[in-house]
């Protein structure tokens, strides 16, 4: 135990080493500085308030927690650690953010000045920080834990996941409509009606822009990576104290420690070398030696950790005769080969030389309205595959159970670990994304990197493309294995206070079963619609916005005047905070107002529902939004007519229709399946218990209902009363495009 | 039992009246006859192709049926009824459409010599037929089986409404490929490059727009809801048995025979009074008179027909202190309900005059982006509040079985046949939709129709644009409810074949079934792209063809020279015809491969997330598609900028994108869900029986696989061979636009 805090203790150490490096560079010229620190300000202001916003559910819920049935020591872990959880996830999306903000820069710099390698390695190093913050504090938070509370530690976890799932949940869902209101109204006015390249410096919404990518491909990416690593220990903690008994609490944390070191090994073997093609070489080379070493590091573990029967496992309730070293590198593996394989698949449909996006830029010979089928139908294929293969994992790891469902559950959440230990690495590499993709916007607004050092940002802002597409689809491949095995705690849960009369079972053919199937479904779809039904109505703001300055100031578009970047910074800070409310509620009070409503099974059935429609969601929505950002860039490579052709501007429209689709719904969904297991975990005693009382359960679930309700009630009425004072604006003084 | 084939055979009378009064109406002038003649041309001959390629599976499947284990007896009705309920399935999609062809031209003429309310009448009437032989030979079928199978009706009605589903799932995805394909292709050359408006006599794609209407919109229709009645008989009948002896299998054919004569009532009293204000309300008023007459005779007959304990109805197994009349009558009741929910809550998202539709309009002023954007968020959330509906039914009916599953499916089931007395008039409603679309680009195309009758048949166009999107919703409800019901029927299938050992269970707490889920709700998605993706393919081929017309012959533009539409009603027919096996294998072969790969427990859950994504998804493309549909018609009532506005331009891509979500992909995923809950059913006791023979199970399995993967990548070669020689045409002579 010792041990692995120590090893938590070196990660965070190595991320400090990484900041004195990073911050050691050179930061370029004065205007790409004062670029840097606009964004600096934008970016720390918004993730201020958006703290001191989410800072009352971080008061209020530990006390709500203290309310549910339980043991007293238990409740007030739970509580603490909620907190603690919280406040990880928090510090791992703000250190990652501080960092990629001042990186950024030192990036443009580095390329303008020194060339690719050194470029490439101060945006990776970056990264680093944020992927050494995330494994470094889940691991501290799990190791603590589980040393504080031993036996009773699986109560006091579901705390730590909750506070760092719901916490991530609001900075994926603030931080998505921020970077994707910014970024839409961005280009709708930039290239679409001005005809101005992106970055450009007379757009007001490029400084907002280039904070969005900080809060929310950065800050909440970081976050939600945090909540997935954690929850996923927190799943495997859980159900191996069933399984392996004591040594069930110490392997799952001995996996990711091993994920420690080859991700600090990953991070400092990532260099280019002369023969590489592009950084994605590098990059692709460093994750795959880390899993590697991974998965040899873990075989040698399991056979010096664990004993050969699992008679000789101490505590563990569960008869086989099957060998729990096996069964453990068997479940780890699974994981292994299941981040790669999302990594290639991902790749397949998301990258400009194959065909699916070949086939969305040949579509656009028939106009936008062809591309975005496309696109789509791309999409809905592409999530089938992943969510084929993520249920190709799960089946492999219950296969390992040889029919025991206890084994089962553990090697899925095995299977979990196993793809987590390669997330320092793939932190870094999505981390990557945005910093390179600042980088190269501080370079275009300041105008102070031209020639090679220009074409190394684009190379990089490419290459960053393709790690965030891949990092999404590891993200979602570990909601689904953590709340599959979250099942095994539900069951628990469910069953320690059932009455002897009745048996555990969510069997699906009980049509009260099916409804909560039904409505678990129905929550993604929901939690979609709003979060990108938000950014079109912040997006539209921000347009006004730029029009405005655009038409009441004239010297903008001949660059004698600077536009005021402030305002729109502002409005998507205080847009983005109001609409994040509404989807957070929904996924918090969802599964309560099931689990009382209509009782235990249809609450599990909920859960499944939103796995299973969840998956496909997240991917389907990722996927059509890479897939349509990379048939603009072919398009903008001299395919089909090349920049400025009708063909151009119809997979602009693309892009900009998948922008929310690939940066706020798609990712949010994620977090969301997280938060709602979590949820209904908790709750789950609680309705088993009260299943007698009428009263409560009506009084309940009429409150969590009102709640969501109300949410999306006023969420409505403000576009209603907003909207139409806008397009008035709009109607009185039309803009030429 | 006489008394209910009796009621069938009046139905069919009834068309046949309905048949000579639709004949013996005026043709109006040559013109119109001779685009109407070319429509019926390219309708009838497209359906004989059709139903060529489709009798292959006629003679196959029986065969096939044959295989499964069971009494002989039953196995030889199977294959027998298949054949009948395919063929009727076929004859009702075309007596149908055969009508309309007809209708269309009549309706024109009316609207031009006598005015509305004869136009209304005779369209009213026109769809009427369909809607006489959906419900006549729907209940003339089931009525027959039960009548020859007394107690071993169950199996043999299974062969009927497979054979039903099967065929309506193929002309649903045949007839939505072949309508969309010549809509979309026929905009995007016609209205958004060459800038002539929908149906002019001068884009080569009008024809074959207009016989789409017919394939798809008509006889793929109504084969789908007689499907939808079809099915919801069978599950019905065979719970009915389970739950209310003998007297439960005449009961559920009560109900929809009360259902015919209402509906001939509903259609003998559509007619426009003075005072209403649109086509909308004299349909409106129809509905609900139908549906409260309905309500009254159902009633009625239950105190009548059945006796007021359990332990009065004769074969009955269950125990309860109900009384089965009022269940009988509460479940009805839900099912009435649910279809009048259903009405208002597609009318609210969908119409012209409300908030969703208006703020797609307002969406247009920022671009296409934004109009996509927002008709997607729309469409998920209405989707939500379907589905929620839809379950608050299924779970109404729960209640009713006061803890008895046995009866809460049998009420489930009464509920969909309470849903289906409504159906011959959502079929006449829904009819009315092509045939008045159809007058209207007779009217346009001929020239023939000006003043006073174009206004008319704009009119009526709107009310049937309405009335489609209505019966989609119905049709979903329909499909949620008998898949619903059928479990009953699947857990029967399991349970006689399962060794006493094992109890049935679809826990979803076991990983296997958790993948089952994941892998059904993925169908979903799957065939949603693949049929969105042939959509695309077949539409780029018909943009080619028109725009090569206008470029090798100029004197199409200016009018001296007729286009030839036959060449693009080709296109439509072969590729339609090509495209739709796919989505058929996958909807056959993939309950196959689940069930015989991981047993019956994941194939039930396999349903369940068919289901479940199923529903979300079918309404969300419905609703979506509609809304992109109606806000495109508000810009063109001259709101945001009228017609020929940047906001015009920009709704018209809206409603493009919405063309195959709404009758392509949208509408087949009920027929979809259906046959894959029949195949299911039938194959269950097979997968149960065989379990121990690993190597019958994997032979299956990798055939039923094969097949699929086969399929898409045959079909996947197919537009990699012949989309580039198109390219490559395009590119040599651009076309300006």
């Amino acid at each position: 135990m010792i041990v692995v805090a120590a090893v938590a203790l070196i990660a965070l150490a190595v991320a400090g080493g990484l900041v004195r490096e990073v911050l050691r560079a050179d930061q370029g010229t004065e205007r790409m500085q004062n670029i840097a620190r606009a964004v600096q300000e934008g970016a720390a202001a918004y993730l201020t308030r958006q703290f001191r916003t989410l800072a009352i559910f971080v008061v209020v819920i530990p006390f709500l927690l203290l309310l549910l049935p339980g043991e007293t020591d238990v409740r007030i872990g739970r509580s603490i650690f909620f907190v603690v959880g919280a406040v990880f996830s928090a510090l791992t999306g703000f250190m990652g953010m501080w960092l990629a903000v001042r990186g950024n820069v030192r990036v443009a710099a580095a390329a303008r000045d020194t060339g690719e390698k050194r470029a490439m390695r101060i945006a990776f190093r970056t990264g680093g920080v944020a992927g050494m913050f995330t494994v470094g504090l889940g691991l501290l938070g799990a190791a603590v834990v589980v040393f504080l509370y031993q036996g009773d530690a699986p109560g006091v976890l579901e705390g730590f996941g909750f506070g760092a799932a719901l916490l991530a949940m609001f900075m994926r869902v603030g931080g998505g409509i921020f970077t994707k209101a910014a970024d839409v109204g961005a280009d709708l006015v930039g290239k679409v009606e001005q005809g101005i390249p992106e970055d450009d410096p007379r757009n007001a919404a490029t400084i907002a822009d280039n904070v969005g990518d900080n809060v929310g491909d950065c800050a909440g990416m970081a976050a939600d990576l945090f909540e997935s690593y954690a929850v996923m220990l927190v799943a495997s903690l859980i159900l191996g104290k069933v399984a392996f008994g004591e040594q069930g609490l110490i392997f799952p944390l001995i996996v990711p420690m091993i994920g420690v070191v080859t991700a600090i090994i990953g991070i400092f073997v990532t260099g280019l070398r002369d023969r590489d093609r592009s950084g994605m070489s590098a990059i692709n080379r460093s994750f795959f030696i880390s899993a590697a070493i991974s998965a040899v590091l873990v075989a040698a573990a399991a056979f010096w950790y664990l004993p050969d029967s699992f008679g000789a496992l101490s505590g563990s309730a569960v008869k086989s005769d099957a060998d729990p070293r096996l069964i453990a590198i068997g479940a780890v593996l699974i994981g292994l080969v299941l981040a790669s394989a999302i990594q290639l698949l991902t790749g397949y449909f998301t990258e400009t030389n194959r065909r699916p996006v070949r086939e969305i830029g040949e579509s656009s010979a028939t106009g936008p309205a062809t591309v975005i089928l496309a696109g789509i139908s791309v999409g809905l294929e592409s999530a089938v595959y992943s969510a084929l293969i993520i249920a190709g994992a799960v089946y492999g790891a219950f296969l390992l159970g040889f029919g025991n469902v206890t084994i089962a559950l553990f090697a899925v959440a095995l299977a979990g670990t196993g793809l987590l230990t390669t997330v320092g690495v793939i932190v870094s590499m999505d981390t990557f994304g945005p910093v390179s993709d600042n980088a190269q916007g501080i370079a275009e607004m300041s105008g102070d990197v031209e020639g090679e050092g220009a074409r190394v940002l684009t190379s990089l802002d490419a290459v960053g493309n393709t790690t965030k597409a891949i990092t999404k689809g590891i993200a979602i491949a570990t909601a689904v294995l953590a709340a599959t095995a979250l099942f095994g705690a539900f069951r628990t849960a469910v069953e320690s206070q059932l009455a002897q009369t009745s048996s555990f079972s969510l069997s699906i053919d009980q049509p009260n079963v099916l409804v909560g199937l039904v409505v678990g479904a129905a929550v993604v779809f929901l939690f979609a619609g709003l979060a990108i039904m938000a950014v079109g109505r912040a997006a539209m703001r921000v347009v006004f916005e730029v029009r405005d300055q655009f038409r009441n100031n004239p010297g903008i578009m001949d660059g004698s005047v600077k536009p005021e970047y402030g305002r729109v910074v502002d409005i998507c800070t205080r847009d983005s905070l109001r609409e994040l409310a509404t989807p957070g509620l929904l996924a918090v009070m969802t599964p309560i107002a099931v689990g009382f409503a209509f009782g235990y099974a249809p609450l599990g059935a909920f859960l499944a529902g939103a796995i299973a429609c969840g998956t496909l969601m997240a991917v389907f929505l990722a996927n059509s939004g890479g897939a349509w950002d990379n048939a603009k860039k072919l398009v903008e490579d001299g395919h089909h007519g090349g920049k400025g052709s009708e063909a151009h501007a119809a997979t602009v429209i693309g892009d900009t229709v998948g922008d929310p689709f690939k940066d706020t719904a798609g990712p949010a969904i994620n977090p969301l399946i997280k938060v709602m297991n979590l949820v209904a975990l908790l709750v789950a005693p609680s309705v088993v218990l009260y299943a007698g009382n009428a009263a409560l359960r009506v009084g309940v679930t009429v409150f969590a209902l009102a709640v969501v309700v109300g949410a999306i009630v006023v969420s409505k009425r403000r576009s209603a009363t907003s909207e139409p004072a806008n397009n008035h604006k709009r109607e009185q003084t039309p803009v030429a495009s």
